[in-house]
């Protein structure tokens, strides 16, 4: 008799094999709008089973690929600190056993974890980054650690032209003024990314997608829902031209299941999550 | 490193030494309303992590308790008779290997296949049900394996004075005039479950729990939602004097999470089957 | 070829033959709060098909009465005394033609239209009013014609002593100090109803249901759900102890879909409708 | 006095004089994922009266057309084969009276009830096909009927070189290995669909619509959303471009009303048949 | 202490201070298909907090400019005349304290409301009007002031060649055949907008836009969804190219929250709000 | 010209000379299951305009009563203990001015910032908990600062003997083996509060109503709904009972809107409000 075991559709791999390391990183007590990014990864590996493991864009299969599963970590609500610690600590093993991390968050915040654990391991990491905000603040109500400083908290782990940003089309009026020299921003769409994309080629680059990057009419089920976004194949064609990039760990954020009565965000999710395993892991 | 491992809450037993099995039974092809009763087993396990192990009505710890998760049969939509065999199949092992069967609809069409296997154990079984409706037609739209007909179904295989009915408040005429002489019905509320209890005592009893027995006011997720039902406590109450009976095998059938905007189905289910849990297992 | 021609469940008779008429008030412009009641007949019909057409609680059968399906009014929205009139005309012509008029409403306001075509023919008409709310206000934000003053304006035609209230919880508190002398008030719950279907025995009664009488736990889907309500078995036990009146006209008013997201207020609006229509229609 | 007789707007031809059929096939008992479609036919009806009867965009007035409106078949749940029987002879009855079947799903296996009897009147019968799935699965869960086999049982009528497919996005790896030679399918959009209407000009076509090929944003109430999508004016301007086709048999399938919470995806389906019915119907 | 005080983020001017006022007109009353419009002042104020009050797409800042907000009319459900005349009344006072008058509907016949103000002013009044809908209907089911005939009733105001419409891809045919000569009508999309804005330079005009011109996938909560409609980009871009121009009153109307389960709906509002205050208060 | 100020209907009073203090705590960082508890005070405000000031009840308005809503704390996402110190910090000073503080939560954590404040200024206080949860944890996942925790940490302030629980229906073992001798706890129901309003009499009382004591059928929209909880008028009943203590503060938590699609849990949490106000305050 097998035991139940939800996985992610298809990653199924144990540890030792895996190529790559799924895992969750259910928080969201900093988010200041509406909360729920905490119920992302749950969702999405429940609602994985409505895709298909094969990628007709990429002419890939799950089956073929290597991924384990580790489930959700237990995050302590209400503490970003220690949450954010049990981030790194985790994505530091996955990182040293020579795997690609691949987290799904929760709120923006927990990028930092794992973002700040690739540092350690590759000292000239870059960030790609795809987001509706740009996360510069340097607080929000007073906090350090909030979802809306979160490029911001990384910057100041990477520094300077490290970090490059697309689809940005919100934020206060100081982030924008405060940006050029510090970060690449690119306003309102994912143009220009294969030129990102050439640019770090052979460097080591970690892959942060905030999904809300995502027209809200693709993308509901999200804590800041703002209109005029990318529509999901301007995404994924953004993401294809990542392909060969040295993608050393990876996340989607900022999925809110509450707000996604339909479900098509979810579903956007996964599809997403789908795609970018077929892309960087083995 | 843990795999993800999702099971409802401290079932965590393994197979061989669990008292009792619980596993989903997705199927509600043959749902003639609202169908969606097949995601019902994910939403149970997934939710209960919202309650607590421990019950203070029967001074139980689930902790304590060795259930083994099976997880979800893989049933084929539109085929009712396979999936039912393979029903009846799982059952049945889990039967001869001399533990408790517990399952979660799905459809009450469900209880025909956990119930057949009982009944080849032991051929002297009797059957409480709990449910709105009699679900004693002969056929539904030409069917005969259909929700509507599930108790006739079972009916037929251990016969007269054997099936003892409560809470029951609605049905075609025809099986008001059918009942009498066949099977015990408590109409409209769950009182005299005691003497019932009585009477079986010693005897082997398959329970099988149709959700929507509830109120619709707390149990609205449901198919068929019949107002007029029973409270939450008047429901436990009614279980709890079924405690010390030979319970051989049980269900819980017809939460329709798609129905459940705020929850509260899910979550009355995944402490009826708590209850049931702590009252049969072992 | 069958056309297709949806009806309350098995109101098939023609309406020559028929002795009861049902038919639909689908307006709602006068709502203050949450408007939707006029999706209500529609609503209605359509989920009718979720119950039996057999009552296990009167031991009566839907298809043994002759009750027309007269579809519903098309009213004018903005307009409430067009409306208004266009029901009445309605309600004359079915009670001219000795038939039992039974109006699904729309908001409560509606009961005005049918209420006075049906004093006209009975001049000595009593009211018997289930509901949360007095509606007694003389105006409401500078209007006659609101839902909040429909009692008030068939005092007006009916006169002192010829209106009884149950269940009343809430209101201005001018319109409880208006009420004494005027109208019968029982509040909070559905008590001594049948004292006052004894004082009526005989004598030609209009009933008007709002079904926010109901405990909003049971009937979430209304324009202003007022906690503290009754349950459904004490409305239903309350409407059978007015067997045997003489109702010349009744009504369901103040379902709205829209807040009914599970469902559970429709079956119940559904499930009184059948129990209206088999204790008064022949 | 009317009766109430609810059809899709301005569908009031009797059934002799219509020159097209409307009918809902109420059925989804094989959908995998999320089930709810067999509450379609039902919803577009009365969703109907939020649009208008003329089309600016082809300049015509259903008020001008003669639709009979059939209503529903009442399909067994839970048989796919007598419901796909029932299915076929209603079609082929239309289809002997010279008038053009446009069918209301369900789940997309409906269409090969109503595909089976269009090729019996018309042996060289092809299929233009417009889906996000290519459906082309040999068998699903161990079932030849069920929606993921649908287009492969019809190519089991038809033959190969008469299905064409556009805008798949989504299927097993089998089945897109399996296509070439047997079927045309248009990957991601809809490009070159009048190359297809040009070779199949004089030729009987039946026409299906999987409403799924719409992006979720703008098509959420499905079974299965799958990103990526087309826009609504995509797919209606590849409508257009089949007019003067001889159309001899037509349906929509795959809108699940229950995940269509806002109502955007109803009010498309019923534009959708609008279009269709101007395009095709006399 | 302060009081609490909800405006729309940043509108915290005092009356006399400020350049432009702000104010709700919470009517639905002749809403034919699904009423709710009512709620959106309030909820356009409430979910203002989740968007910046910086705008990159212009470089501005709300902080910057000086908007009353001046809260909600009170106007009585079930009478189009008296609440229009308030509307009127309180529009006539802020132009004649030289102010810019911005209206959050409501049903779009408000508009009407604050029309009649701005061409007392401005007898030389020019209309833009957005919308899916031309609303140019003589009357609707018997009533003239209905939000079907609201530019109508305008025209009869302004009389000929003073309403531009964009983006018009529904009405009745009357309206179409009625419309040339009286109205300018650019069909389907907002192309051609700049022309307008050329041809009207220097003249007053006033901006009312039915926010249901957009896509029902960006703007699902909404009473009429009509499919085919265009992007939020596509509408922010045709506002900007209205810069300029002598905007001597504007409204938006018929967000209606009921509708608008995940929130995107109302944060497309808030956005187009946001944006037009930033183009044209000082 | 007035301003908009959106109070609790009613409560209008300038700050000097209220009697009472409303104010909102919108925090929801430590809620472990379903957050949105932020979300209510604001819900609270916008929904009291569906309810009347006078409450038949009590045969009080809340026109005659002098409350100063005093808006919403401004609290920090993420970082319990300083929010805990701002409504600490802002009940103080309601306390030192001589008024009565009335805290509508957010989660249940916020209690502690209150109870601290009114501590301060009566040592001697008792608390009156009202809950489904015992909350009486040492810590949850790690943290001291929880909602799991916050009748422990108040113990923690207040001592032995003076937490007064009733309606508890769940909670860790654990718990109730630390209860006995250190808090009163009443199971299940609210027996007995007559009692301990008799015991309090004359001493200062601070009262806390976790509003998830309610069923969840009444109460839905809450954060860990659990089974079998009070009716409405079993709460609104014990409540009258401590009619003539001296309440020294109280608070209302545990709405979360984000559940409530239906709206009747923020129906039932303003009547609430509006009990306790006409009970308590001046």
């Amino acid at each position: 008799m097998r035991k139940n075991i939800e996985t992610f559709i298809a990653c199924n791999s144990d540890y030792k094999s895996a190529g790559a390391v799924l895992f969750g990183a259910p928080y969201d007590s900093t988010t200041s709008f509406r909360p729920g990014a905490r119920f992302s990864p749950r969702a999405i590996r429940s609602e994985s089973f409505g895709i298909e493991t094969y990628s007709p864009y990429q002419n890939k299969d799950l089956m073929d690929k290597h991924v384990f599963d580790g489930g959700d970590l237990e995050l302590p609500f209400g503490n970003s600190k220690r949450a954010l610690d049990m981030i790194t600590k985790y994505t530091r093993k996955v990182l040293r056993d020579g795997k690609l991390p691949c987290m799904a968050g929760g709120e923006h915040l927990v990028t930092l974890g794992a973002a700040r654990a690739a540092a350690e391991l590759y000292p000239d990491l870059s960030i790609i980054h795809l987001d509706a905000h740009s996360d510069l603040r340097d607080e929000y109500l007073g906090e350090k650690l909030s979802h809306a400083c979160v490029m911001r908290r990384i910057w100041e782990v990477v520094g300077d032209g490290r970090i490059y940003q697309f689809g940005i089309r919100s934020g206060d009026k100081s982030e924008f003024v405060w940006a050029p020299g510090h970060v690449y921003t690119r306003m309102f769409d994912l143009s220009g990314i294969e030129d990102t994309a050439k640019k770090l080629k052979d460097k080591p680059v970690y892959l942060t997608v905030d999904l809300d990057v995502l027209d809200p009419s693709v993308f509901p089920g999200t804590g800041t829902p703002e209109a005029g976004g990318v529509s999901f194949n301007e995404l994924s064609d953004a993401l294809f031209k990542l392909s060969g990039l040295n993608i050393v760990g990876m996340d989607i954020t900022e999925l809110s299941p509450v707000y996604d009565q339909s479900g098509i965000s979810t579903a956007a999710a996964v599809k997403v999550l789908r795609e970018l395993l077929l892309l960087f892991s083995e």
